[in-house]
Parts: structure tokens; C-alpha cells; sequence
């Protein structure tokens, strides 16, 4: 920087990242303690890897693959070797099992709260930094492995405040979709072939039937006249996939729905291990209690991530919510997971069976922040210690020490202004209680207590005031050494 | 990826990053919480900024500017800006109030616990990535500001565990050195070359008075022959400067300490005004009991950071601490900070006091458990339900779920192996109980429970087995509908 002539940066946000305020970051820090508490009660370890991998360990696995860089942040290492900020949680996991793997209990089971970064085009609520919570089972291919990660996601939404009907976690297989293919004659698809028709379905729920046809066939043009190729399926062969994600099928029963998936993909071997599994799965969460209501088959979740092999799981709400710019919505996903073979074989060649789920902690929080109306994840009161002398700085600092050995959330104004604008400075805080010791006061060994809750309200409506303050008087006298009772008399007034 | 010729990255972390595991979670998870509990009950407010910043508004002050990329990670975005990820909180804090200035309450004080990433060349026990928890006061010239960081700052070091005498807080201002240059007549210093003489004297733990006087003045050869630059100060000039910052002064009172400050920096405006402000902090300090046994003054605290403008701060362990490579040591300084109030200028123009300090949570974690001994930083002990017979995983699945209902943290295994493999994985989990629940005992109504520390004790020392097994039988039958009272006696006997 030149002394003479200053550069000034202009203070911006990059695009596509937020700032937190309090309220955001307390019911947050709740919501990640709650779904701690329920991951450690099943007896998964915490694990934290990196923000940064090598990208070749990271690999490309991202749905939107068109996009330069991949949608990830990558940079090069001093030493020539790529890093990249991490997309998922998932993909670090497998890096940290292949190279620990003698040393690991099998089956592995961890969790993981973090980070993720996706250097993806910023939009209204897109952002290009969220944060995941995950749970993953390495070394295990059983199904009771997928069941209990059910089980698990379900109790999580649960312990977060959601009811049973208000949620429900939906189950699919990739062999079921594998198997449909396989049984349309279209045997050897190539894997990114695959992928096409994996997040053509993935989009069911945004662009309907007629916008997934046109994907799995010859391609698609959308609103703005951008044209994504398609999977150039032949007419039947998009019928029977479209017969599959989008049976229409909610008001039938779970032994029906899979016996009409197993009639799809009759003949098919990869998909008649699929519907074994999912019956398995099945099977076991009836009987520990978990029915349709919490978990359920729905062939139309396939998720967009390309690594998944066998069951995939999506966690959706079934209340319209109202998001952030106050319009009412129905939210989609909030989670998913699946099963994942062939990650860890990346790596070592060998395959390692692992599965897992992944908790949206944002978008989850902004729906339950706006259920539950701001009083639910309130923080505590603040008890403001105004200045009147700056002299007696120290003695506020005294006084606010006492309130917070009592429990209390207390302060002394340390800027250097005056009552007025300290007034205002308790008001912005939105503080319960200012507390006032002029130098008369000190010496009879008195405060003052002002609820400016209750001035707030008396400026608003002046009609009750006179009964108002006569129940509770908006600024009283307080012995010095009977402050912490007073306050709380007050607090409690203000409860009420 | 090419499925005929699979490529196969090699599992490894990058240089200079590390995993974590459950144990160091766990206690920085309960260091956290109890940071943010001590912050929040001052009345500071939460606030988290983005990972990634423009690389303007971050600026360059890092201590170690000779290394290409400035010890900063930094991509260039779609839209040809530059974006680093944060090397520390502060800066990005000063993007935040020059960007929110008017809607913020003045003064601002928040906290932010986060990443910060250095792209600094890593070695043993240091990382490119770490966690910092920071307090600022934004808005106050106060030195009621200083101090109540100060009080704030000892409050969480004892709230952390550390005893009065086992830390201490150093207290100095740049603004005394800045007097002391300029009474040694190097009145016109430019920026550049004072922070040569502000690294120099940063280094006085490391390098000892005859590295920092070879820094002051010509230059240093290191052990390795690298040439650092020196400040190029005259001889009178070096031996002024180590005069005030290693005057050997330990055993005197802080008011004499003062008194020869106030000598050394006499005549000189800004040295003067450094004085005042240090004795009106300790005269706060003073009154509200936060003594020279917490907070102390030491002129060889200056703080390598480019941009504090007034008082620095840095807290210091006072006893030897066995880091993690099992060797004693004197941990140095477990967290710092200072005022810097042109910060917020760089983007406005308009000069905003400010100041704050930062927890070195990661340093700080390390040498607390090494302290505290494993046991304060156990996690609940976990039960394992065996699965004998593959039909009945369900059965243990419920079985878990009435231990964790129960308050128990308990899982059914998941994995494919046998009951050999199911004790081993137990063990590795270092399980205390697992319960066996066979098709003979589920129709009795009866599970084994197994207490796997005890059988671990018994294969060590047999000398007191039959006293062991008397009081304390390794294997026991339990009614299931008895299940959790059992649990809880095997449970307590082992905690014995």
C-alpha cells in the first residue's frame, strides 16, 4: 500500500456467500449439538478431515459437469500438485479409509459435520459454502448397515422438532433403475451415459414428466433457450423408465409398490438384487418401528451424485414452509444418502461396501426457523450497565461481573458516548435491562433499573399505559446488594 | 475416468493438513462451547463471515511476506477477481462493519470461531489450516474497551481450567515502541521498515537478544545460511529499542514497570499517549480485581501482525506442558491480540477504533488434554449389541433402541462377520459392555451381557482374578425386560 496515494477495496461480499447474524448462528449451533447427540447415541464417531484434498483423491463426481472447473475451488500446490476445496463430505471420507484402513474397526462407522464448497453459479438461495452433517457405515454391505442409517436419519429429523407425517424419508435402489435399463435392452450403457439418465430423473420433481422425457431422449431447451443433450433413449426405452420413477403409486401399500417394481425389472440380475435388498431393508425398519410413515419405497428418488451403486435415501418435508423471502413453498429435499461400493476401490482396488446420509443443515434450519417462530431460539436476556462517569468505568465492569457470576448476560457499555446515545446502543441490542449508578446513587448504595422492554411497549400503545405501570413500573430503585433479585422480579414480569 | 485403464490416486493427505479424530473433537467441541458460553455472557454477539473473501479486502498483513503468494491461499474467480481464503477473522470483520456500519449497534462487539488457512511452508506441529475464536469491540477508543477484553480474555482461560499463575496475559502497545523509535531519532519510519523492527522483536522468545539485535540492525544468517534482511538501525538505535523491550523487569510492580516506560518513551507525543492509555487499562483492571497475577505489563509483547495501531495483548502458559510428540515444553503464547484502529479506514477513509483477541484453540486444546489426562475428556460408554443370528438383526436393532431411549449410547452391529470378529470389533471400539442375545435366551426372555473391560483387566494381571471375578462377574444373564438396571450395575462397578 502507498502511503501517499491509499488503495481503497471497496467492503463486498463475494458473490454467492453470506454473513450470519446471532439468531442464524444460535439456532444452528443447537441444531448441530441435537444431531451430535443422536449420531453418538448409535455409537458413530466424530471425524474431521481436511477443508483441502489433493484434487485427483477428491475426484469428479459433482452432477453438474459441464460447468468450467468442474464446480470445485482447486488451486496448485507449491509443489505443482492440485488442492481443492472439498464438494462433500463423502468423497474425503473414502480418501481417509483407504489410507487408514488396517487400523480402522470394520464396519467404520463416523460422523461428520462440515464445510462443503461448490464453485457453482451463485442464485437466490445458492450458495457456493453450506454446511453438510453426515453419517457413513464403511466395510459393511448388509442391509441392516442401510437400515440403520434409516433409523438414524429418521430419529434425527425427530430430535430436530419435525413430527412423524411431517417428513418421510424415501428409499430407492441405482440396481432397480440399472435393471430397468437392463431389462429395455439397453445393457451396456457407458457411465456417462448413465449419468445423463440419472440426473434427467433427478429433475422430476423441477421440470415434471414431459421436461425428464425430453432429457432421456434427444435433449431438452429450457426457459432461456440454453440446450442440454440428452441420453438418447429410444421412444420405449423412455417409457419404461418413465414408468418406473413415476408410477403414480403413494396410495398403495409398500408390499404392493415393490411387487410392482419387481414385475419391472423381472430378469434383470442386478435388478433382482436390488428389490432383494430394498425388501431386506424393508423388513428389518417394520419391525424396530420405522413403517411407511418414516421410511418408505418411492422409485422416483434417484439423487444426482454419480457414485452411488445400490440404495439411495431422500429425507422430504411434506408441509409447505415459508422461506426467507416470505413466500410460502413446499421444500424438497432436506438430506439423502445412499450406498456407495466402489469409492473406496478408487484407491486400493478393492471394493469396500460403505453407505451413508447427509443432513442439509442450512436449508433444514430455515425451514424449522421459520415453523417455529423466533421465541424458540431466543437468546437469553442482556442486562445493559450504562456509564454515566467514566471515571467509575471499573465499578460498571464490577457490577456487570456480579449479574453474570448470577447467571445473568450482562455487559458495561464500553464505547464513549453519552446516556442518550447509550440509550440507543441498549436499544439496538435489543437488552432487557439497563442498569444506571450515577455517582448520588453509588453513594446511598443504590442502582437504578429501567426495563426498556416495557418502554418500548408503553411508547407503542398509550392507552393501557396508566395500568401498565401500575403493575410494573417501567424504572425503579434497587439496593446495590439486592440487585440480582430485582432484576430477576423484572425478567419474570417481563415473561409473563 | 477411463474403465479401461482405471486410474488409481493415492490415498494421502496434503502436506500440511491432518485428520482428527473423535478423542480431539470431543474436548474441542466442550472447549468451544465453553468459549462461546464466557463471550456470550458478556454480551457479545455471534457473527460468522465467509470462508472466502476478494483478496482486496482481506489486505496484506501476514508476518510473512518474502514467501511467494504471501502465505495466502487465492483463486481467481469466473469473473476475473481474485478470492483468498481468510488467513485470520479480523480482516474479514472489517469488511463486514465498513459493508453494515449504519445498522450496526456501535460499539459492535462480536465473536467469531472459524477456519483461518495459511499457505505457509508446514512442518511438525504446523498446520495450514487451524481454528482461532475471536472477540472484537469495534467503534470505542476506550482503553474500558481494552480492559474489558482483557477480564474477558483471563475470564475464558480459567473457565478453560487454567488456574491464576498458571497463565499470564502481556500487555504492551505498539504505540511505545513507535515512541521509542522516535525518541531514538528514527522518527520517519515507513511502513515496510517498521514491520522489519516489529518481526524482529516478535522473535525475542525465539532467537534471544543477539538474534533480534542482528535483525535490528545488518541482518541474520540462519542455522540453515538463509539471509534475513535486518532493520539496518544504528548500534544506539538497536540498543535503545532492546533496552525497552528485554528490560528484565519480571520482579518489579507494575507501577514501576510504567514509571520506566513512561522514561524511555519521554518526549515523545505518541510514546506519551501509549503510556496514558496503558495505565488507565490497569487501573481498571485493577479495581475489577483482574491483577498483575492475570494481566501484567511486558514492553517484549509486540505481536507479528502488521496492523495493530495501540495496545497488544498475548496470553502465555507459565508451566512446562508435554506436547504431542511426548516431549516438555514451555508452550508460548495460546492466543493474542491488540487494537488496530486504522483497519476499517483501508475500505472508508474514516478512521474506526477498534480492537479484539484471539484464542489459539488448537494450541490451546493440545496442551489442556495433555494436562487433563484422558479421563476428562472420555466420551459415555458405549454398549454393543452383538447379532448371533443374521434373521434377528431387527431384534437388535430394538434392542439398541431401548438402551438409547434409556439414555445409553448403543449400537447393533452391522457388519457381515462372526461372533470372533464381532468381540474383536467391540474391543477395537473399546466397547464396555456388549449383550448377546442368542435364539435359546430370546426364548427365554433372557440377554447375556458381557463386561469387555474387565475381561481386558483379567488377561492382564491373574494374580487377582478370583478376587476380580468374585466381586464382578465378566459375563452375566440379564432378563431383558431387566436389561437396563444390569447395565447400569455392570457400569457402575467398572467406573469404581
Amino acid at each position: 500500500m502507498n502511503e501517499q496515494q491509499p488503495f481503497r477495496p471497496k467492503a463486498r461480499l463475494p458473490r454467492g456467500f453470506k454473513d450470519r447474524d446471532e439468531a442464524e448462528l444460535a439456532a444452528e449451533t443447537r441444531m448441530l449439538d441435537t444431531i451430535r447427540r443422536v449420531y453418538a447415541s448409535y455409537g458413530f464417531q466424530a471425524l474431521e478431515t481436511p477443508s483441502l484434498e489433493y484434487a485427483d483423491a477428491l475426484g469428479k463426481f459433482l452432477p453438474d459437469q459441464d460447468r468450467p472447473n468442474e464446480g470445485v475451488f482447486s488451486f496448485k500446490d507449491d509443489d505443482g500438485q492440485w488442492l481443492s476445496l472439498r464438494y462433500d463430505l463423502t468423497a474425503p471420507l473414502a480418501r481417509y479409509v483407504a489410507e487408514n484402513f488396517q487400523n480402522l474397526p470394520k464396519p467404520f462407522r463416523r460422523y461428520q459435520v462440515g464445510t462443503v464448497w461448490r464453485n457453482e453459479k451463485p442464485g437466490p438461495g445458492r450458495f457456493r459454502e453450506f454446511t453438510q452433517f453426515d453419517a457413513d457405515t464403511v466395510g459393511s454391505a448388509s442391509p441392516a448397515a442401510d437400515a440403520e442409517l434409516l433409523m438414524m436419519f429418521s430419529d434425527t429429523l425427530e430430535a430436530l422438532g419435525l413430527s412423524r407425517g411431517e417428513y418421510v424419508i424415501k428409499l430407492n435402489s441405482r440396481k432397480l433403475l440399472d435393471g430397468v435399463l437392463e431389462a429395455a435392452g439397453v445393457a451396456v450403457l457407458d457411465r456417462a451415459r448413465r449419468g445423463v439418465v440419472l440426473r434427467a430423473v433427478d429433475k422430476l420433481d423441477r421440470l415434471g414428466v414431459a421436461g425428464v422425457r425430453a432429457l432421456l431422449g434427444p435433449g431438452r431447451k429450457d426457459e432461456s433457450g440454453d440446450f442440454t443433450k440428452g441420453a438418447e433413449l429410444s421412444p420405449d426405452q423412455v417409457a419404461r423408465v418413465l414408468a418406473f420413477v413415476a408410477p403414480n403409486n403413494a396410495d398403495t401399500s409398500q408390499e404392493a409398490v415393490l411387487a410392482s417394481l419387481a414385475d419391472t425389472v423381472s430378469g434383470s440380475a442386478i435388478g433382482e438384487a436390488g428389490i432383494a435388498e430394498l425388501r431386506e431393508i424393508i423388513r428389518i425398519l417394520n419391525v424396530a418401528d420405522y413403517g411407511p410413515e418414516r421410511v418408505r419405497v418411492d422409485s422416483g428418488i434417484v439423487r444426482g451424485l454419480d457414485y452411488y451403486t445400490g440404495a439411495v435415501y431422500e429425507a422430504q418435508l411434506t408441509f409447505p414452509a415459508t422461506n426467507e423471502e416470505g413466500e410460502t413453498v413446499v421444500f424438497g429435499s432436506v438430506g439423502g444418502g445412499g450406498r456407495y461400493d466402489n469409492l473406496i476401490a478408487r484407491f486400493t482396488g478393492q471394493s469396500v461396501p460403505a453407505a451413508g446420509f447427509s443432513v442439509g443443515v442450512s436449508r433444514l434450519l430455515s425451514v424449522l426457523r421459520a415453523r417455529a417462530g423466533a421465541e424458540v431460539w431466543e437468546t437469553e436476556p442482556l442486562i445493559i450497565v450504562l456509564v454515566l462517569d467514566k471515571a467509575a468505568v471499573a465499578e460498571s465492569f464490577l457490577l456487570a461481573r456480579d449479574l453474570r457470576a448470577a447467571g445473568l448476560r450482562a455487559e458495561a457499555y464500553v464505547g464513549e458516548a453519552g446516556m442518550k446515545a447509550q440509550l440507543k446502543y441498549a436499544d439496538r441490542r435489543g437488552a432487557a435491562i439497563a442498569v444506571i449508578e450515577g455517582g448520588d446513587e453509588r453513594a446511598r448504595g443504590e442502582v437504578t433499573l429501567k426495563d426498556l422492554a416495557l418502554g418500548a411497549e408503553l411508547a407503542k400503545s398509550t392507552e393501557d399505559r396508566a395500568a401498565w405501570v401500575k403493575d410494573r413500573p417501567a424504572q425503579q430503585a434497587a439496593k446495590r446488594d439486592q440487585i440480582i433479585p430485582a432484576i430477576r422480579a423484572m425478567l419474570n414480569a417481563r415473561a409473563r
